[in-house]
């Protein structure tokens, strides 16, 4: 199985609750550097999973509603804890949603998996990893 | 599947027995890196696979026994290579232990594997996963 | 000169005031990783510049009161913008006041700088370096 | 299961060709820092995967013939794409003929598998894993 | 003093002329990740040495004309050898040019110093700083 | 000013006196990350400060001594605390002896200064620098 990861990062606002939090229940921050590992049992024609230009373009796309954001004030995400968790497979169901229609530039159904990993810091990260089909 | 892994490190003495380990044969020692990855395939109610925190924590207890140690003067490596890959495993059996018996917060049952790494230097790294049941 | 390092990180949440701040005037976040240099001289009679637990100590007392807080609502940083320069020398003063006052456990005068580095991502940092006399 | 995983690095130039490829048509280069990593159930009887020193020859034997070359002149990839993932399975197949040869100093038949990792730059990678047998 | 440092990378192909090079007389390429600190004695009326989105697309302007080159090929760098030490001065001398006539958004005369690393691999960097007046 | 740095490892054993150190005056071990910068005014005539190489073999030579030992054990460190900070200034030393007598392939009086960093963890780290002359 072959793979292809691309990083990036975005710096947002959160607060988290639930006592197990214990002061991230106030709200506070975090730079998330995100990468996102498509997965081929084939190369292309051209000898790659996917471009990685569009892989970073498809990337950004998913990031770039987020980024600069208090995410508590995000309509889409009332009433839930945006953990590092979360996040991780918020953003593999939209790089998924990408994948499967195209938007790498390859046939989705070449692609067999994706794997999001979002490090909150050096010491602290999260993955989900999926089958696209 | 979600996984959340978090780090620590300890500085550790101890030589091998074995000419393949040539002068790691004499005594030396290592700052060994340690990440432990909780895996799940679903999130608790908070929104975390487990506590971030907690898991700082117990792999913190896992480590304490060896940090600042001769590993060769514990009674229970007696005869064993303490090996990086023997390492992995020697945390695994410990954080699994923690894992099955609810020491990270949430119903073992719910984790499904564990994967402990063991940075020995910044070109040389070993890990050892497995299923919790 | 000798240089002693230790680092540490904090999650915080801010907003920018200026036009310049672009998308960051926003309420948003970083994860800031934190290093601290102390730099003297001469080793003491042990064979360090300074114990490296205290250090680690002195740090995370420095970083206790910005941790897991929105530095909007700060009384001291009314009005000021807590850019990541900003917080360098807010640091540095934190820490110069512990090094000078022998809260490092050495005779603060046998220190000579001090230099807090602050990254907010792989791909950004400031630094902020200056004598302690 | 175990796995031990090693890393070095080569400087190389090339070209690609394909319109997906935009300006890395032209003749530019990397530097490639690969990892590979040796997968086994089992520990040998010095608690080993395999012999670091050992994994890093063998690596360091793959890479030699790349090393510093133009990969557009080597006739093995005359009408190749010499991408990064392409290069991950180059370097696996050099990597599991050693392994299954015993190259790395153990039966063959108790490694199961090997992935190996090359980093363009730190923002982009590819691996490749495949059982050995 | 105050430094902010930004990075960016590119991939390029030379070769050198000189035996001290040994293999790398042979065209090869590197990718070279390179930071750029921009040093001021004060913090402008926004907090800030210079705005990081500027210092990342002076740096990027500064690198376009490298990125995806054969650096052989490029008429301003015949009959010299493109090390990565020449190319941390090449760039500051672009850099330096940008800081000071205003391209950093700040007045020149208020940046003091510039330094700009270049890594070529995870184990070999250079890097060159100089006063800016 | 011009630098280069390159960089190498160790893996050691040792143990130190004083109540400072706390759990580490037991015997213990650590890997050290070596890095060596060289500085130089101005540029040889083919480009370079010093050749990456030689650097590589000059470090590495200094650190054979060390290389899987236990210093407790050197009759060289005899009553020494050997810190990070102290190896930092033992290596230095031996690096200056080779940078003056030649040894780096250019003429000594070229170089100018040195700097040995020792980072003991990624939390930790020491470093030495003085002019050679």
């Amino acid at each position: 199985m072959y793979a292809v990861e691309v990083s990036d990062q975005i710096m947002i606002a959160h607060s988290f609750r639930g006592e197990v939090f214990g002061p991230a229940q106030k709200l506070h921050g975090a730079t998330f550097v995100v990468r996102v590992a498509f997965f081929s049992p084939r190369l292309d024609e051209n000898g790659i999973v996917v471009d990685i230009a569009r892989a970073h373009e498809v990337l950004r796309d998913a990031l770039a509603p987020l980024a600069y954001q208090n995410l508590d004030e995000l309509p889409r995400f009332a009433g839930t804890n945006t953990t590092t968790e979360f996040l991780t497979r918020h953003l593999f169901d939209r790089l998924a949603d990408a994948a499967r229609s195209g938007g790498l530039g390859r046939d989705g159904r070449e692609l067999s998996a994706i794997r999001v990993t979002v490090a909150e810091s050096p010491a602290a990260r999260a993955w989900y990893e999926a089958p696209l089909w």
